[in-house]
């Protein structure tokens, strides 16, 4: 399995109470983009929110970075992709939006997520091997 | 026990994320400040959303009116009031919202909610007497 | 020229985000939903929020009303419908979200907007001749 | 001029619609956290949003990171300190919040905003002088 598996992109358009005063994207409302292609990739590995729930753990975001690298106005389209990266001891996504139309890079991010085990709410040093069933990796 | 005594009062000033390209506060968000002073209004009863849920019942919002009067800016302060209005068989809160300075009227609203029992999932054509109990009103 | 000439419908699932501790969408969620199903509807008769503002028009809205029939949970696919049933003084938009695989009705909503000359931030009596030409309606 | 002084701590407690169903706040909600305290603290120098844009610049946050370390719930008091940390080349700011009560360290995070000029819509590789007289900092 190549990387490029693990990844999983789709499209969108800011919805107008997205703006902010500038007339572009609030940098807030990014992280909903974020999800939304995460959420996306996820599911296609059926280990999306309801799966996880079912399978025991909640997988609570510890750790976010988002780079602007253009602001996103009204009406324009956009890619989102989103990517497993790690998957060890904890899973990381990265996300590239790009503009659809010109490819122009507008954002770079990650995330981080690690497996709490819903019944004793401890945090798992390493993912629970549910997790690499469904992506289909090896440890 | 008179109306004003099922009143409560909150102050609030719009983030900069609750303004649109406009530069007023968008719309939807005077749903976010109605919850503030509900809520607010009910923990004054102990029986806000905690105290709902241990009660056993869930309260959804079953119907929903705004009205603009004027718009709302970055800066300026709120007065919010919500107002138990009606809880025989179904909570209705009503809302005024008005410049914490000058008093002007900025929008009106009201919120009606129903009891759901929340281990049979069926909505109550009476409110449940915790509500009145919690309110000190007799139904 | 029929009503149903003046409706759109778009498809959409809600986000996790827009889920609240009952696991159902929070009701000041669905105020994005009407958006997006007006936003659609306005852009196919060019004239939503960057033309509206080319116009020399902005469009608050000054009313707003919903009624919740049910439930949404994550997952579930919604139909939106925004139907235009006023232009002549005000435009008022009737909405209808329905379970997309059942058609059970879930919303029902309207929002009314006037028309506010950006020059003279004068609120209109009367719906300027530019909405009429654009939705092709006579006043 | 010490650090100390360029600090501003807020006290705010999530409100029910920042819950997801977790019962936690979800996490691209903290962001606007980060956001009421950076606003206090740069109103506190006259410089908040109204004022950048009366001296010529906008300022875009090009880069953020949140670092959760306890998870957050309904009713919970939180202190959410800013301090400014970097102002030669691009605004730094710094956010720590920790529960009210406990202390608690809940969240670590950062953002960086350049400024861009408003007419020339180029980005300033050096802050622009309004900033420091404003902070009272030396560059």
């Amino acid at each position: 399995m190549t990387t490029s598996d693990l990844s999983h992109e789709i499209e969108l358009s800011p919805a107008f109470h997205d703006l902010d005063p500038m007339e572009i994207v609030w940098h807030g409302h990014y992280v909903k983009y974020l999800e939304l292609a995460r959420c996306a990739l996820l599911q296609r590995f059926e280990y999306d929110y309801p799966q996880m729930r079912e399978s025991g753990y909640a997988w609570p975001i510890v750790d976010m970075r988002l780079k602007y690298v253009r602001p996103v106005a009204f009406g324009q389209r956009l890619k989102v992709r989103a990517s497993v990266t790690e998957w060890e001891n904890r899973l990381r996504i990265d996300y590239l939006i790009r503009d659809a139309c010109s490819g122009d890079k507008l954002n770079r991010a990650y995330t981080i997520q690690v497996a709490v085990d819903m019944r004793s709410r401890e945090m798992c040093f390493v993912c629970p091997p549910v997790l690499w069933q469904r992506l289909g990796v090896a440890p």
